[in-house]
């Protein structure tokens, strides 16, 4: 059988239908037994936003996460309903007016719409359309989705429509039941995800080799959109592009329109670049550090080596059973101690650690989960301890242990940061272990990020991105590898053939 | 004196503060008179979106388009305050959290705004401060905006702050002065409007030269944007890209969500790229049309040659004094001429205007307002007439007698959209004039639209857009010219001395 699939392009991964509705029996099986009878989940997808009161749009609409989850529909001003006895599927299409032809492009009919998405039914809304649908089937009660993000604490809130008030409504039981299906994926959504990490690794490839002193780091960052998207066919980021070099790589979120990498890149700089496409709403998440002019000085070696050695042991410790927030702590260990041993601390490392020196060179957490979102739903859920309020660890997206079908970011970090240092300097606790002298001399280079995308597995962790990540592989990258479009081409091509 | 001025990169344009100084002062002059003794103006800057209930966004924040155009901040969360009677102006920046300076860059004080935008004062915000600041300065009436796009009809709503009861508040005034205002470009507004327009022509110039048969409309998109961006500094697009080939080219607003620029460009496909960015806010459109392999076909020409004859018709005769709705109606009847002549259609070609003939094959505006916004305000105010309610000129976003400063684009467009064409062979009253075995030889053919943005002067139309455009230039330019980073670069750094 023909199944259904959606691609950018030639050359870009096929996302099949049944991913979504493989989804969807998750979901009704996660249901079953906790939901009253006579239960239907009612999804509201998103609808297209103007830039304030215009009638345009800058980049086009891209879809709720949950939502795309469920169904996988790109367009806009959709409703879904799952049956939760039956399983059956039902997809509201928005109704268009006949100028959308001229306009817009083709009307579809409900049986495009049904073939491409695999949905048992499609309806076009209208008023009272959902309702009507609703009480035909014997709805009693609706499973509504409220989901406040445990980073953010944005709310989305439950769908509203004509006639919801005839149905008892649940906006308790969907929300922790999708985000904590939305943190383990399956083999189809893990395909999308390797794909997407792997744009981002040839993306961050094109811009290690693009850079020279004398551009700017927005010149990268447009590289690196442009690789995204020219040959992975993403037409969207995951999130703001960080494309820092010098001592912006200390601003953790830089990059936003206030610092808008609008440096002009040096020679000696060490460059930090965070930055990932996303291919049908999966996302990626990869930082790479590097030096701009290719050849690490020694201090650079230094921070860059502790960073890297961090992300290799959490990346060997990490496995089911193990709680990330142990790893965090690991990380910060080995950072300490590669600090300890080249001069810039003094004392007890464990000490170091129970005196939060860890978040005074890393102040953020190790990883989160990634999916559909950047930062995925789901990481103060299950078994998570509730948020620290100590340094650093007050920044962990994820308390969790490690399950096989997580898909986290290890991504440690060492910056030199001015209102850091200057208040573990003044701080007698912190003061003691600090070789003011010495750190002094790395203030201004900036920080280093080393961030990899993985898969927890109980027969080892998966790393999904690859890019040179030793001193000796990124000066041999830079240096000698060739890389321009057919290059890269070939390089997907070969991906997609193998997967 | 050194005058402060924001740019991108350093081969980018400086803008100056003044320019929103300038604008501040009409706002001033304009609002003498009309505005109650103790008047002040107070404007809501933009805030931050996420993406739906996430802690993450994938584009930067881009300013609000009447506080841009008074002040010329890039940042977030502003408020900001003009005295009718003194002309002095105060900005209210938000009150950053010491952990920015971590994650999100330097905390800047007040002399550093104060400096960088030009303003008289700059004051912190937090609650009641606004209203603290507007009673200690005598305010008694507030000027609010209150702004109906008459495209889309979306309101942006006045600003809210602590102690807003206190002041007499009128959203009547502000409005149509700003807007009215925004029509008339400043010498300063226009050297920013022609680098947009440049950087817009050179991206063009680009997607020219990389195109083959084979690749996908996406990557035309991709090679526009990394070219507006690297060349040029230009972050945000004006709008989402239109890179139609083929018969998607009679589908006017392509490439939105739902036809998001995937199809394979075929040799023989006729392209039409409708794209543009901006820089700092200000607008660029700028549409080519052209053979995906470099050569016209013959009826490829006679569809180009009429768009092309239309759009210098109307280059020609828009001047000050001239209605626009007549400029629509000119290039209507430059089309219909031409089609006629290769034998498409048959008759009276004022009475084929009458039967709106034109608009079966141009159902769009001609041309609209640019500025901050794609689709710029005012084009219903001063001495517009009332919108048509005849096909075509319904779609006219403006109906105004043109005047020297306006900047409009010029986009007379020829396509072959099925629902129009069946409707109309259906329609005895139009049926008489069309030659139906010569109008479906074009079918599927797509479009042809020529976009250029122009300035309106008494002593003859300013055209800002600097593409091949005749069929032997276009001929000419994709079989022989070399563009490439350093050509590009050079065009730009050329425009920039020139300036």
């Amino acid at each position: 059988m023909n199944t259904m699939s959606y691609r950018v392009g030639g050359n870009t991964l096929k996302v099949p239908a049944k991913l979504f509705a493989e989804n969807r029996s998750r979901l009704v099986a996660a249901l079953k037994g906790k939901a009253q009878p006579g239960s239907v989940v009612l999804l509201q997808g998103g609808t297209e936003k103007n830039r304030y009161n215009t009638d345009a749009e800058d980049l086009p609409f891209r879809q709720e996460s949950y939502f795309f989850w469920a169904f996988g529909v790109h367009e806009s001003e959709f409703f879904g309903t799952i049956d939760v006895e039956s399983g059956k599927s039902c997809l509201f299409a928005p109704t268009l007016d006949p100028s959308y032809a001229i306009w817009d492009g083709k009307i579809n009919n409900a049986d495009y719409f049904k073939t491409k998405y695999e949905v048992d039914q499609v309806v076009f809304n209208g008023e009272h359309v959902i309702s009507d649908y609703l009480s035909n089937h014997n709805a009693k009660n609706l499973l509504l989705l409220r989901a406040e993000n445990s980073d953010s604490g944005v709310v989305l809130e439950p769908p509203t429509f004509a006639g919801k008030e005839k149905f008892n409504v649940d906006v308790k039981l969907l929300y922790p039941t999708m985000a904590e299906l939305r943190v383990f994926k399956t083999d189809k959504e893990l395909e999308v995800m390797r794909y997407a990490c792997k744009i981002a690794s040839e993306a961050h490839k094109a811009t290690m080799k693009a850079i020279r002193a004398g551009l700017y780091e927005y010149q990268m960052e447009s590289v690196f959109r442009h690789t995204s998207y020219y040959h992975g066919g993403c037409r969207h980021l995951a999130y703001t592009c960080i494309a820092a070099s010098g001592a912006n790589g200390s601003i953790l979120h830089y990059g936003h329109a206030n610092a808008p990498n609008d440096k002009q890149i040096k020679d000696g700089d060490m460059c930090l670049f965070d930055m990932g496409p996303e291919y049908a709403c999966y996302a990626s998440d990869v930082t790479t550090s590097f030096p701009a002019n290719g050849k690490f000085t020694d201090k650079q070696k230094i921070v860059y080596n502790a960073v890297l050695d961090a992300n290799r042991s959490v990346f060997k410790a990490a496995k089911p059973g193990v709680r990330w927030t142990d790893m965090h702590m690991l990380a910060e260990k080995v950072i300490l101690t590669h600090l300890k041993n080249a001069g810039l601390l003094t004392g007890d490392v464990d000490a170091m650690l129970a005196a939060r020196i860890g978040a005074v060179f890393m102040p953020h957490g190790l990883g989160h989960f990634l999916g559909l979102d950047v930062h995925d739903c789901g990481g103060y859920l299950g078994d998570a301890t509730p948020r620290s309020k100590l340094p650093g660890l007050s920044s962990l997206r994820v308390t969790r242990t490690l399950k096989e079908r997580m898909v986290i970011t290890i991504e440690p970090g060492c910056y030199f940061i001015d209102t850091l240092l200057d208040a573990a300097f003044n701080n007698p606790e912190q003061a003691k272990f600090l070789v003011k002298d010495e750190i002094n001399k790395y203030r201004g280079q900036g920080g280093v990020r080393i961030e990899d995308d993985v898969v927890i597995w109980e027969k080892g962790t998966e790393n999904m991105t690859f890019v040179p990540r030793t001193v000796e592989e990124i000066e041999h990258f830079m240096a000698s590898e060739v890389l321009n479009d057919s290059t890269i081409s070939k390089s997907v091509s070969d991906h997609l053939s193998k997967h």
